[in-house]
């Protein structure tokens, strides 16, 4: 079996983050061999590492399944100049919140931790088994079982997920409690070395239209004529002007491929700008 | 003069907030008397809480300049069922933030307090005049600028917009510190009673796309033929699986004039499902 080989690995932590749990399943699906892996405080900053950093990859989530787009990320990529930058896979984790607590004793618990999405997510839950507990928002799902891993508290719980509780040795009170059951996040990894294109390919790009009427229209009709399928299209704002906005778009197939080269072809000619963030495999 | 009148209004407070900003432009440019003014701790309560009471309105923020849709917003006006009520105005204001404190000299400030989007905002500001500052995230802006103000701490201030400095008494140190000048959030006004409808119309929809190539080309396409404008176009996560969408989309024109009636009765042919948020006058 051969490897692909990087210093680095840089995402989102802190250990036991989601895009933790996302970098291990790229490492196995893509066969990766990295020497160190490298915790975030930001997306921001990850993206910012592996710029000035040639030989390494990076791990972003870019979509959840209940939340959307994820905007930190989008915005960032956004910015990347060097265009051997690109997205090299793609590939979707699972979230489950659990109920993690130094009590055995669920009763015990009177006050619950976790990021303000966590807590949201698991409203449900909340509101039918804890309507008397003190809920508090902290920065990270992850964060907040380190928390409730340094206190005595017992009265004290998070809401994390399956590889906080084990990192931090914690008892697990009580298990998916999310109210949505299909909650996943989609991750990309950026590289400069190219990764295997043998099957099930995708292109993400980013483009600005023409402020005319129907300029987005004129776009995807180009995408229907070639019979290419869109997977995604969101807009965010250009940031220079209320009502100005960039489009993120992705459809199936390579880049190289015959028909997606003559629509992006053709795209050009209606967009203001168009930026391929890459064409890559994904992996279910 | 002629005035529409309401028992409450519902917005996100607490008191300084750019919803209660808003409201006040609404108060000011629809003509409205309201006899209380309900300050909501979410936007998804300040939803609620018009559902049972009739008799009132309710402030929505739909969209920011820099930071895009308030999801929030979108995710839960979906989820009205009553389909008397509607959006029936828009307004946009200026969001300006600026560095508040009890101190006059900002030369003492070593301590800064806001929501996280605000510091995010200012990060240049920031990052220029207060390098070695402790910046620290707090639930609001005027939550922040309330906390300075009960604070006798010399060295702390808040960022927060002018209402807060006022309301709370504080020395405004620096002005105007966006980092990006056109900042500007975009508000809703809900109620049960039609408002003027007599020039400058819009529509605002959701609509969910058939699974099938080009649907949403299609949808576009119709807006297109019937030469309507588009405003905006944003996709939100239809909750159920990771992949399914519904479309959020603003025209131009009221839904009664004929050819925006014509095109949805096109578009329901094409449309899983299809839903008014309402038709309104905009008011720079």
């Amino acid at each position: 079996m051969s490897y692909i080989t990087f210093n680095n690995v840089y995402y989102l932590g802190p250990d036991g983050s989601n895009a933790e749990n996302a970098m291990f399943k790229f490492l196995d699906v893509c066969n990766i061999k990295i020497k160190n892996k490298i915790p975030e405080k930001t997306i921001k900053s990850a993206i910012e590492s592996i710029l000035s950093d040639p030989d390494s990859i990076c791990i972003l989530p870019i979509e959840n399944s209940i939340e959307g787009i994820v905007r930190e990320t989008i915005d960032n990529m956004l910015k990347i100049e060097d265009e051997t930058i690109k997205i090299q896979a793609e590939t979707s984790i699972p979230i489950k919140h659990l109920l993690l607590s130094k009590s055995k004793d669920i009763r015990s618990i009177k006050k619950i931790i976790s990021h303000p999405q966590a807590i949201a997510q698991c409203s449900k839950y909340l509101y039918k088994n804890f309507k008397e507990a003190e809920i508090k928002e902290v920065s990270s799902t992850s964060y907040a079982a380190q928390k409730v891993s340094l206190s005595d508290d017992k009265e004290l719980a998070a809401i994390a997920n399956e590889a906080s509780a084990k990192i931090f040795n914690l008892n697990i009170l009580s298990d998916d409690i999310n109210d949505e059951k299909d909650n996943t996040t989609r991750f990309f990894i950026l590289s400069k070395k190219s990764f295997d294109k043998s099957k099930n390919g995708k292109t993400s790009l980013i483009l600005g239209t023409k402020n005319e009427s129907g300029a987005l229209a004129n776009i995807l009709n180009i995408f229907a004529e070639y019979n290419i399928n869109l997977t995604y299209i969101d807009s965010r704002p250009s940031k220079k002007k209320l009502g100005e906005y960039v489009f993120f778009i992705e459809c199936e197939g390579y880049e190289t491929e015959n028909k997606i080269k003559a629509a992006l072809q053709n795209i050009k000619e209606h967009a203001n700008f168009i930026k391929i963030l890459g064409s890559y495999q994904i992996y279910e």
